[in-house]
């Protein structure tokens, strides 16, 4: 800890009114910029890197290929798909011979336009591809932290498909792996909810929605029948009953961390994305795309697991699983063993591939360490002290838990694994 | 390779000039969006992330420590250090609400703005920190393919010290971790060469030189001695004479794949980075900046490494250490058995942790697989044929053999490993 250059700040900045931009910041995981830019720095790319590998992994699973697209898209790709005089929220740009480009803020034409160079044929079909990347927005509020930024991390999925009976056989496979993602990012309740397929569809979208007062969306959801839509779309006359079983709908404020969206022929027919089917006939590739964002989810995460004294990280994506504290004795004698003892457990969990955060800062009382542990959002606290060692012990607490309890070395591994 | 969603193109694309841009792309590596930016395809991010993480391993090995900064740098940031208005090759733009950014070209004003949160005192020094990012120029000319991007992978590392004497201390670790890189990507022939300090120093920067005749730089080299500096800032009154030991000096055609420069307190000054020092007094920190292009270095090993039939990578960059081809017989008993032993050739090599592409696909000749295995340049290829399961045995040839040796399968792994 004394190695790691970031600090914590007692103070939130007050320009930051979001509890995971708050939190986090005063954590030293992100540092902002400009509203809605933010470095991530060790503790932040940390976290970040795992949720980007939860999500990689099941992508993988889904049989999706990884590729990567630029940020820089000419002017030219957004008119064929004729989006660039109406998406508002593109940045643009020119260079100075004068081209005009903007700022990938998602990547239907790029992802199509690489597509009609390599799908001619029904045996090309189906195709899974994504890319985890930088995107931007030039959003006209961005005070949300993580979970609106003008810049921000996302996987975007694309699908390619002879009709779209075969894009809906796909919606379940990836709809459940959305769900295990979620899970595996701490995130326990999840709506799935029906939501608007854009300018261009008639047919629904939907969305992952994790209910929290933080959130910008509002969702109507019917606790009996899982009916769940973004009030956006829903009829109002219904006036708070469910459509389907005619219970009592609720209203939920939510965060949105992912999206399915049918595309049908939108992007393929302008762009001349076409394949030859089983009879010999061309017809135009129909595509889905899938959204979700890894640095909105780490952003959701806090909003949904944190408390008055800070992050409660979730165990798969917390940026260590463990922080021994050592807090110093003014007796010499015990002092060496103080240390001894903490670098010693520091070392074991090392060894058996648990990421140890070691505090073993000098001239730092125990009430401030544990605050910075208790706000960096540890699960585990493990500390080494003149009363643990003068019992033989060490102190084991969870981030969830009031008290520590004093345990034997040897049973540290069996507690925390 | 059925299933890989890219095929190799028999022609290079006529707008393409730079032999690493035409390979890369007949190969299905990448795929070109406009002048400089590029699409990393399956097969080329699997390279591009290897690279990264070569480069990754030894930036931790130095202690630094990873974080990961924004594209989107305000115009105010670089109004602090005075290079708003003198940058020509950056790319400016403006939001809706009329603020100005600049996409990041190079990250010294936002680290320093970084820096100053966290260094206060002697004791915060010295610090390295690094980032693995996408970068912005824009290039006037980019006909070079990954050589000159408009957007490309950058590592840029900095240091931050209580002194020029303490900067220089590090010059000789990272000049180590950085040939040590180059070694692991292939490269044999490296020059170290003095360049221009940029407009703000008198100091010599270091520039990391790989001799071909695609390079852009041209640098004079004593092979004698080993003083080398780009001829930008070299003394033609020398008239190829070195200065150190007046032997021939020879000049040679090259890329930069990396550089060092002393930055000293020329960002530190003007946006106030300072420490408190040993003795009490307030001084400015002294930096040093670090650069490395992840995809510069996945053009160069190209350049570098092929021939008339495409690329040959070295081994550890290289998207597959293997390729496994069974060519298809006419008589449907051999087949079946060239498809088995094919298939456990592919599955004994996955097993033993080797990285194997399997050419399994049906209606493809001999001669077209071996063309596209020459061309994406797997070191190692593994052929299954009529000939080879009459003798009970397998051929294998290295890419840079002309002919292939028919081997037992249990002699293989000894073979490649």
């Amino acid at each position: 800890m004394s190695q790691l250059f970031t600090k914590t700040l007692r103070e939130a900045p007050k320009d930051e009114v979001s509890v995971n931009a708050q939190l986090l910041i005063r954590g030293g995981f992100i540092k902002k910029l400009s509203a809605g830019v933010y470095s991530f720095l060790p503790l932040g790319l940390i976290v970040l890197r795992k949720i980007e590998n939860i999500v990689r992994e099941e992508m993988n699973n889904l049989g999706g290929q990884e590729i990567l697209m630029p940020v820089l898209h000419p002017r030219e790709i957004w008119e064929e798909a004729g989006r660039w005089e109406t998406a508002d929220y593109l940045y643009k740009l020119k260079d100075r011979q004068g081209s005009e480009f903007a700022l990938g803020a998602t990547h239907e034409e790029v992802i199509t336009d690489i597509a009609r160079k390599y799908i001619n044929s029904y045996r090309d079909l189906p195709l899974l591809v994504y890319q985890i990347q930088t995107k931007f927005r030039d959003e006209l509020r961005a005070k949300s932290g993580l979970l609106r930024g003008r810049e921000f991390s996302m996987k975007d999925l694309y699908s390619f498909h002879e009709d779209e009976e075969d894009r809906k056989k796909y919606y379940n496979t990836i709809e459940n792996s959305y769900l295990k993602i979620l899970k595996k990012c701490g995130f326990k309740d999840i709506i799935v909810a029906e939501a608007s397929g854009g300018s261009f569809s008639k047919e629904y979208s939907h969305e992952f929605q994790i209910p929290t007062i933080a959130g910008e969306d509002l969702i109507i959801f019917c606790k009996s029948c899982g009916f769940a839509q973004n009030k956006e779309i829903c009829d109002l006359r219904q006036e708070g009953v469910c459509p389907n079983c005619e219970k009592e709908l609720k209203e939920f404020k939510t965060i949105e961390v992912g999206n399915i969206f049918a595309l049908g022929a939108n992007y393929s027919k302008p762009m001349s994305l076409s394949f030859l089917d089983r009879s010999g006939m061309t017809k135009p590739v129909i595509m889905g795309c899938y959204g979700m964002g890894p640095s909105r989810l780490m952003g959701a995460a806090i909003e949904v697991h944190h408390d008055h004294r800070g992050i409660i990280w979730p165990e798969e994506i917390t940026p260590f699983g463990v922080v021994v504290i050592q807090i110093e004795s003014k007796n010499e004698a015990i002092n060496e063993k103080i240390k001894k003892t903490a670098e010693k457990v520091y070392k074991k969990l090392q060894e058996k591939g648990v990421a140890v955060l070691y505090d073993e800062r000098e001239n730092k009382g125990a009430g401030e360490k544990f605050m910075e542990a208790d706000l960096i959002g540890i699960p585990w606290r493990v500390v080494v002290s003149e009363r643990t060692v003068a019992e033989n012990k060490i102190e084991i607490k969870n981030r969830n838990e009031k008290e520590g309890a004093l345990i034997s070395e040897s049973k540290l591994l069996e507690k925390i694994l």
